[in-house]
């Protein structure tokens, strides 16, 4: 693995990116492609959003059992978006704003600025949101609606 | 990098798995995670969909340019889901259907059977389909509908 590119954003410390719940993930931000790997952009500003692959640079090990900001139970790192996983790969979902050359500007970051960057892949279908089930996250949000 | 399990599919070869426009995957699979991380799998059974980051094991190289079998036109790597990416990484959203200890039971595998997984995800949120533009794909599709 290798990075391809890396991310710049207004977060330089862990405290700057919005945690929890109902965290919006609005801030703007560029992603960086290499030049030698420019021409693996070809088409992509036709996409809304795109899936940022990306790796956790300041990672210091793993934890199977993860403490999320957005509940004040533990769950399975899996289960989660912590940090602390046993590979040390972010996935981050951004909208696709402009392409200059080999910079993408984005809207969704929620990565440290200098975030290496392994991957990009164009989001193609969504799940409907009726669909969806998020299991700790919804009872977490369930309990605090009853307090 | 080191994989946390394997998948279990249907797809022995690259050409069983369901490809190009159109293309359900809806194959039933099994994400096996091996014993030492089934911590965190914890509390993941309530969630209905995952990511799942697993590792191309045939890959052979890369290429800047794709030729997806969606479009008789080439696309940038990072445009398309080709497999031939600078680093080897896939990207596979699943129905959780069942837990069972480390093993997930899930729908929509579009991996080959023994695949490498080096992380999972919780899918937390999606982006409207009203909101999504697809670029070369929506285009592709106009095109053939114009036929």
């Amino acid at each position: 693995m290798r990075p391809i590119g890396h991310v710049r954003t207004p977060h330089s410390r862990h405290s700057d990116v919005p945690k929890g719940r109902g965290a919006k993930h609005v801030a703007e931000g560029e992603i960086v492609v290499y030049p030698e790997f420019e021409q693996g952009l070809t088409d992509i500003e036709g996409m809304s959003h795109l899936f940022i692959i990306w790796g956790f640079s300041e990672a210091d090990g793993f934890s199977l059992m993860a403490h999320p900001p957005s509940d004040d139970r533990p769950h399975g790192v899996f289960a989660t978006r912590s940090p602390r996983r046993p590979n040390p790969i972010g996935l981050t979902v951004v909208e696709l704003l402009k392409r200059e050359g080999n910079v993408l500007h984005v809207r969704g970051v929620d990565m440290l600025d200098g975030t290496p960057v392994l991957d990009i892949k164009p989001y193609l279908s969504s799940i409907p949101a009726e669909k969806l089930s998020r299991g700790w996250l919804d009872e977490a949000e369930a309990r605090e609606e009853d307090i």
